[in-house]
């Protein structure tokens, strides 16, 4: 089977050039006819999506991972209007950020182009099968997408309807590639295309990231754990800061910008800890507290030292007082993930300090930590909330999936004109 | 031995806030104190690298690669010229590129801080030694270099000058650290750090970036191959075109900017080609030429099949004539680097359309390959040239030494206000 992939691979850079060099109306029509043949293709990709959900049944799947997989009218209509909505956001390729004259008269600009072909692995929902496709191909990328197996009927019906739309506009249908088999071995054969492949993106669960991270020789840009913390400073608004906690913990607690870990100041924690876990409690989380949290809310359960730095993903919370601002920032250093982190503070230089010391994709002050998203901060779509400190950092947007060369005019310049006198 | 490169990066790392959050005047100081701690030092440093050059001798090791090894006083004084130059470029840290107000509120700045820590992968000049460290240190970061076996002494010379300087502001001298020991298995040992190392950055031969790239788990920004090519249009100004052509091949062979393939479109070849090879040949220049182009100057040795991509690193140059701009395309994509490439034309929509075709990470419009550097681009120094198109791609100044995180500031907003009505 060796060379499946890289087949693939191939036709899907050999149809880059035809991407990148639509220009923005004809990369916008592009998308709009994806989600138009989504739409024509509605039965046959929810006939398709009941017959994973029937295979992930009778092998004994359970229910959040059938309900992740699973397609109605109301879901797909949902993934034409996000199409829909890539369609039109502003075209990254082609921007220029900088431009300079410089003293021997050159003329450099910075601009924008795509990256290239941009490898997407992802798990059960097929709903990405569809966004990554109209991301990549909007930012002038063509794309190969490896989605799960439980998915695998969803998302040749749904790769079938976005082919036809390449067809209808007389592009390579080559552009978004499928690798339909999603047995491991061609993912391994995937991460070895260095020749063929720009970036690879994992978007998953722990172990699929690990197994990129782990055999990946192309570039890899990870979407990893989210183990977010909120730290209440003891010169917060505390009514603000059970706001925060309750939002960043209850209201989805599943995502990867969800709260997992509290901070709280000991010279507040006797005010704030008791009404606060309270209210928590009151809405199903589970708390497991330090010692001192314990001593301020005895229902909690005494946290075991893994549960510090756990992506609970569940509607569970460590809490911890600590002494100070910095052991504050010692704990999220220690057990943060780089994703997101909160300080509630009304003072200026305790905010100051936060924001300097944690280095995570976002930091926000006084707001919650689910804000961390690509729609919540202005992007419009994501790809994915990068983990790595490079390229991109925190959520992607199209631009993520761009980037800048240098672009140099002249009137016969050269470097060593004394060579040629 | 495992461990031993850990123990350092460890470190390095813990180093970071220290000089993450020194201000730009703080850094700035720094680099100037590390220039006067290399001057301070140079009889030490003069008398380290007379070692290293002894052994170099000692071992046979050819003419050029002991150029490339000596440092004399001339030469560390340009070190340290380059170490003032980086310390008072703009700071990058701190920077916001975008800043919005969203409608709930919420205001959104993208920030730039430092990667974190950085290891420098590289061969025989121990000038990097300090500029790397230089660079890395002014965005805000700390590194990890591991330099060549034959730079050995010399390189601890001037690491030990810039621990003085780290001392001397009373910093961590730990920012700054040294894989004295340069034996391949400390390599494999640091590729492997992903918990620690933000980014690798290799310069040297090719064997050595591909040894890195085949064998690194921690993110990676390649300096790889220059197979720099010159497309003569058929509406070129053919004096300009001989001007570049001859600033890309004589000025320095050695270098990744220079030229190594010349495409000539087939209806000025005639006119073009033997002027301009016979001024080559002049100078020193070996030709290997297609077989219209030997018809034209007979003096050209013929092409074999892989002189065409290849990187000579030398007065020799490929020259090929092509049917029409089309071919010129097709030649770069199938044989290009991605480093530069130049036309020479003055038909605009030729330009536009080797422009729009032609990703690599500089493309020069009438003016020469070896402008694509640092320096010239205006970036005023230059940790590398990326010819990976992500994060950075092309020179890559202080910028690419940081990344953008997202900062988000509000007065207790929340994603989920009907959850606590």
């Amino acid at each position: 089977m060796t060379g499946y992939v890289r087949t693939l691979a191939e036709r899907a850079r050999a149809a880059g050039p035809a991407i990148a060099e639509l220009d923005d109306r004809g990369r916008r029509v592009l998308i709009e006819t994806m989600a138009d043949a989504l739409m024509a293709a509605e039965a046959e990709i929810l006939a398709a999506n009941a017959e994973d959900l029937g295979r992930a049944e009778a092998a004994g799947i359970g229910a959040a991972l059938r309900d992740r997989l699973r397609l109605d009218g109301s879901r797909l209509a949902a993934v034409v209007a996000g199409l829909r909505e890539i369609a039109v956001l502003p075209d990254p390729v082609g921007a220029v950020s900088h431009r300079e004259r410089r003293p021997n008269g050159l003329m450099i600009e910075r601009v924008r182009i795509p990256l290239g072909l941009i490898a997407m692995i992802y798990e059960a929902r097929p709903n990405v099968t569809a966004e990554a496709a109209a991301l990549c191909l909007r930012a002038g990328n063509t794309v190969l997408l490896r989605g799960g197996s439980e998915a695998r009927a969803s998302n040749v019906a749904i790769a079938a309807a976005l082919h036809q739309a390449l067809a209808a506009l007389a592009l390579p249908e080559a552009a978004v590639a499928l690798v339909a088999d999603p047995a491991r071995e061609h993912v391994l054969e995937l991460l070895g295309l260095t020749d063929l492949i720009d970036l690879a993106i994992p978007r998953g669960g722990e172990s699929l990231i690990r197994f990129v991270a782990d055999h990946a020789r192309v570039p890899v840009i990870k979407h990893y754990r989210g183990v977010c913390h909120l730290y209440v400073d003891r010169a917060a608004d505390l009514a603000l800061a059970q706001r925060l906690a309750i939002d960043g913990k209850v209201s989805r607690p599943g995502v990867c910008n969800a709260l997992e870990t509290l901070l709280v100041h000991a010279e507040i924690a006797d005010r704030f800890l008791p009404t606060a876990l309270a209210d928590l409690a009151a809405r199903g989380v589970e708390i497991r507290g330090c010692p001192q949290t314990c001593a301020q809310w005895p229902d909690a359960l005494p946290a075991q030292a893994d549960d510090f730095g756990c992506e609970f993903l569940a509607p569970i919370l460590a809490v911890r007082v600590v002494a100070s601002l910095a052991e504050a920032i010692e704990h999220i250093r220690r057990h943060g993930s780089d994703h997101t982190e909160a300080i509630a503070s009304g003072d200026p230089e305790a905010v100051a300090a936060f924001v300097a010391a944690i280095r995570s994709s976002a930091v926000m002050v006084n707001a919650s930590t689910r804000f961390n998203d690509g729609g919540e901060l202005g992007l419009g779509a994501e790809i994915g909330i990068s983990t790595t400190r490079l390229h991109a950092y925190g959520p992607m947007g199209l631009d993520a999936l761009t980037i800048e060369r240098w672009l140099v005019r002249g009137e016969g310049q050269i470097r060593h004109p004394d060579l040629q006198r």
